[in-house]
């Protein structure tokens, strides 16, 4: 959970809510109950943990630290819109970070570890007593100085959460096809390849399923898009009751349908507008844009 | 038609038969009859001319000039095999080509204007007397010299083809999606993204179709892909004698497979081999890979 300062060639916001499992949370709280853990400092908005709430989402592991300050980033976005920099990170109440989910939490079904320290992701997992599935978001940093921690984590994963560059740099393969299939044997069932404006893959021991992204005339602020599109997923997954690879199919197609309406606007402005009427309209855009008749060529 | 000196990060080959000519019309002949027209010099092998005939390509548009110098192209892939320099052209006999096609050629109805000047596209064009289906494929330095005869040409075209650099370049608009609104302003019904291991998009006034890149484990040469998916498309669209909208989904999804066979060797060896036996298997390969139920979300 976050505050960040955007800047994009079109404009900007400073101070917007924000953080992975603020993303997150909305929008599989669309879909299903959800619990979220993550800590904040007395700089938190009061409105937005009410928003939160209000959406039905269980903020009992949210811990809220007096006189804190939250964690803070600062980005900007190129031209192009799919490529960012950091302009700074403020760890605040961060810096010290544990999770402790409430006792009752032991039961969760379905988890998504938002993208932190793996060895804290570590911990969350830990507390649940035997996920149904577990989904796992990462970042180059931890690739690089967190390896280990990483590859730990990945034993007790489902899916892992990747884009193209993080992909190759921890399987340390340059093909993204070889690269998949190495991380599958770190032990998740499935990789989720994230391309940005190119869609996103789901690569599996036998198998490939692939959804393009949305095409869109007005992206305002890409913040957030994985993690709206991971809080799809799984939101998805957990109202389907199911964990199969023509329900993950779908799951991936609702993420790809969420992250579409994130970023039109900045921060979590179009994410808190977002119902299940939107997502519907837009998964089946999706299916009308990816269908094509079966092939009549004699053989 | 050319010969090319091509470098990879994983081997190379030097005078390879190639050009946009010889890759499409290899694609489009293993699903319809195809005219060739195109210059080369004495160098050309005359081996590499049987092969074409032999797959039934009509070479009766064929210029070969007595003592001239086929056009040579020299290109170094990165690391990353989606991203390219050229080293050298070496224009030859093709400095001087002014394409005329046998008077028969006339009622040719399906017609793919490979890369060259759109000045000398036109002429081509001009030649035949009422194509049922024209498709042009273009690059950045005649978008950016030849601006006002591409445009001529375009009136005239039904499919133009470009990548994504191409389309804003030629739009002067970043947005993608608002990018080939306006060229469709120029005069086509479809505009084609090309977007390398990233697939293919097709768009038209009132929607979008998309088709991601087959994941290949084994890269071994671009060149070429690109004319070769264009050859696929169109040899597809006149098997169907179908351009609707449905039967382009499938020519893409036709060019995606034919391409993804292209890569995987260097120059046009790969493709030398391919039959429709290998396009029906990669179309249905692709079509696994891109389902997914409808929607059951509640509305």
């Amino acid at each position: 959970m976050a505050l960040d300062d955007i800047e994009t060639p079109f404009g900007g916001v400073r101070g917007a809510v924000g953080g992975a499992g603020t993303y997150a949370a909305l929008a599989a709280s669309l879909l299903a109950p959800v619990r979220l853990t993550g800590i904040v400092g007395e700089d938190f908005p009061a409105s937005a943990l009410a928003d939160l709430a209000s959406r039905g989402i269980d903020l009992g592991g949210v811990e809220i630290v007096p006189g804190g300050r939250s964690f803070r980033w600062g980005g900007r976005y190129h031209f192009d819109m799919n490529t960012r920099e950091t302009l700074y990170t403020d760890l605040g109440v961060f810096a010290n970070f544990s999770p402790e989910l409430p006792l009752g939490w032991a039961d969760t079904p379905f988890v998504f570890l938002a993208n932190i320290q793996p060895q804290l992701q570590y911990h969350v997992l830990s507390q649940i007593r035997s996920p149904r599935f577990v989904m796992a978001d990462t970042m180059d940093l931890w690739i690089k100085s967190e390896r280990q921690a990483l590859l730990d984590l990945l034993r007790r994963v489902d899916v892992l959460l990747v884009n193209d560059a993080e992909l190759r740099q921890l399987s340390q393969e340059h093909n993204l096809t070889v690269a998949a299939a190495r991380v599958l044997d770190y032990g998740p069932r499935y990789v989720v390849i994230k391309k940005g404006e190119y869609g996103a893959a789901l690569v599996w021991r036998d198998g490939h399923f692939a959804i393009p992204a949305l095409p869109l005339p007005d992206v305002v602020d890409p913040t957030g898009a994985g993690d709206t599109f991971a809080g799809g997923m799984i939101g998805m997954l957990a109202w389907l009751g199911d964990t199969s690879e023509a329900a993950l199919r779908q799951a991936l197609v609702v993420g790809t349908a969420a992250a579409s309406l994130c970023v039109q606007d900045f921060g979590i402005e179009a994410l808190k507008k977002v119902t299940v009427a939107h997502l519907y309209e837009r998964y089946e855009t999706l299916r009308a844009m990816t269908t094509f008749a079966p092939c009549p060529l004699h053989v």
